[in-house]
């Protein structure tokens, strides 16, 4: 435990210089790094999926599920996507360094924002190594140094990777500890990491409610989290039933283990017999299972009857949860009680419903007549995405470049006191 | 202990449905509220000021210093300026509900970001009563509900100024529960306070270094903390000599008590023998202890000898630590190593670290050429501050209104689908 503590508290400490040193880093740098970054990966593609094999093959032994084998495995394309996705941050604006508009004050002191990196971020995440590199390359982009604490069965290949990213750092001129991994699969590290409030500015946890939990209870360190989804549609009254159709299927089934995924539909009592049915009808050909309320059997009688439990529950599944509410507010009340913050859309024809529910509901994405598959970074336009917060500070929502920087108060002067 | 938890427990989920009420309130409503308010205190100040009679006698009687009973103490003149504090707010634009620059997809799905309360605010601070004004009237307008837990000398003051507040919420139909005082002085109701992550949103601690502590240590919930300022003035060589005097002056002497307030000074050895003695001089006679570095002191020979602990020392009081060093790079590693990311000014004549200055000294507010006093919600144009943020997420430096809220991404469609 003791040298897991120097170790961790001495990474730390050179991410912290590292991250100050970035504030001289030109942007031109920035992206010769994450160019550099992607030629590495795609040069030395045999070393790193020579380490990814000994995860694979420790994770084949200790028995785990073909789909999380699946998700450890680096294949060729796995590598390109990785080298395209720092190619592709290397083409975003650089955020740092920018002022927002200026006031004048009366007494000629001039007042802006400048766009800063927070400093160190720390990233604890499970299994996919491709989240090594993404990562990686948005923090750098940001300005910011990184530590990156990934999933226990990706150790090889994660310190494989990273070892390519910190050489190309190196090789134009950016501190190696700006970019750093955690180098052991003991748990105690992420304990000592999460009291390192002196060094880190931030926490992102990408994991399993579990993992979320565990941080939130011990970090000193702000955390946004990156947590479940919880995503609902409201079929309102006045609601187009093919448009609800086709919303609700692709809502559920384009990705179904993905957070911004359909988990429970809410239907206005009003456009249960005339809507439920046909959208019911064809998520069961597609295989999905309903789980629905008392109503909604009377309706639809191949529905399960849902439990409490289902009404929180982030399925990632062919599953789906369905309700009949009698009005618009309590499917708002519904959603508040079990929902996770995440993605709520209302398909309706009603000017004055569709307002009411892009003003009220306060999950980080609401949207009005579309799939729910649109609360995703490079969807809304951000370029590029770390993850999807539902914490409400500082980054809700999908959050990009911007949500890994922050802002400081610019005051030019030429003399002024407050007098 | 028990009877704590639960009185805590039904007092957050209170407030967290008076949170989603006020999804409903107009800003016309919650204007009125903060008038009414402002009329109430005024109209009742007898009885304030009778409750706050009972917490200053206790003070008398614990022996607190008469400093402190000063601050505790509501005169009429506290009394209007609370009124004037809310009657202010009024005036301010309501920052919920606007909608930012919206863009088009090529899929024709309109996107933008609504910015919107950020839900429950507990905030808890020490002595002066006036907070619990100043903070009520904020939050209410950015849509929040707040708990407040104040000193517990101001125990009698703040709960008398918490029921007019509430009713004078109450005659506009926003729930009480919106505004809660925390009713026990027991320390356990903080520890309470911080484990409830699900009700509430943001905890702001305003206090000493015990109070942050404690709170980072303990709270689930995210921490912006108002924190210590150990702010810097940095003399560069090519200083105004004049202009040096003046806003050394002012940013020590104007107010001592407060966390912009200059704590060291330093200089660059080229101006310390032109600049420095005036600077210094001019304090001494002001009355303010100067502890030098042994190179200061070479040149100020009145100076004492400052001790490592002075450099990280928020002295609050007539005491100066001065350091001479080599280059603007050796005072923004001394920045580093003993600020406290509040406010940093260089006086310089040079654009090029001038624009230096600005660009890697990352404290929320740094400046070129003016009193440290700016860095303040009402100097910077945010037309009132709940406090100063040394926290870098979502709010870093003053923190106005809108810091009490945060942004939902909003999507109107008619039918689109990812595909």
């Amino acid at each position: 435990m003791d040298s897991i503590k120097e170790t961790i508290a001495a990474m730390a400490k050179a991410a912290r210089q590292a991250s100050q040193a970035m504030t001289r880093i030109t942007s031109g740098q920035k992206d010769q790094a994450l160019l550099r970054m992607a030629d590495e990966i795609v040069r030395n593609a045999d070393i790193v999926r020579a380490e990814n094999q000994r995860d694979v093959q420790a994770a084949r032994s200790a028995g785990l599920a073909p789909a999380l084998i699946d998700r450890l495995t680096i294949t060729e394309s796995t590598i390109a996507a990785m080298a395209r996705g720092l190619r592709d941050v290397a083409q975003l604006p650089d955020p740092v360094g920018s002022l927002g508009p200026s006031r004048v004050r009366p007494n000629g002191l001039e007042i802006a924002r400048m766009r800063i990196a927070l400093g160190v971020i720390g990233i604890i995440y499970e299994s996919r190594p491709n989240v090594t590199v993404d990562a990686a390359g948005l923090c750098l982009k940001a300005g910011n140094a990184v530590i990156l604490r990934g999933g226990s069965e990706a150790i090889h290949s994660n310190l494989a990777l990273g070892a390519e990213l910190r050489a190309a750092a190196r090789e134009v001129g950016i501190p190696e500890a700006a970019i750093s991994i955690v180098p052991t699969v003991d748990r105690a590290a992420i304990d000592v990491l999460l009291g390192l409030s002196e060094s880190i500015d931030l926490v992102i946890p990408r994991g399993g409610p579990g993992l979320i939990r565990k941080v939130r209870a011990t970090s000193t360190i702000p955390v946004i989290a990156h947590d479940a989804g919880v995503c609902h549609v409201f079929i309102d009254e006045s609601a187009d039933s093919e448009m609800a159709v086709a919303i609700v299927h692709e809502s559920k089934l384009r990705q179904m283990a993905v957070c911004n995924g359909l988990e429970t539909l809410l239907c206005h009592r009003g456009a249960a017999e005339r809507v439920l049915p046909m959208v019911l009808k064809d998520l069961q050909e597609a295989g999905v299972e309903i789980r629905g309320c008392a109503a909604t059997r009377a309706i639809f009688g191949d529905a399960l009857l849902a439990s409490e439990a289902d009404w929180a529950e982030e399925f990632l599944a062919p599953i789906l949860a369905v309700r009949i509410v009698d009005s618009m507010d309590q499917a708002i009340d519904h959603i508040r009680r079990y929902g996770s913050n995440h993605t709520e859309v209302i398909l309706t024809n009603d000017y004055a419903n569709s307002q009411e529910w892009l003003r009220r509901v306060n999950s980080s994405t609401v949207g009005v007549n579309c799939s729910t598959g649109f609360a995703d970074g490079f969807q809304l336009g951000l370029g590029a995405e770390i993850g999807i917060s539902t914490t409400k500070l500082h980054a809700y929502g999908p959050m990009g470049l911007e949500g890994l920087t922050t802002r400081k108060f610019v005051l030019m002067g030429d003399g002024q006191l407050r007098g």
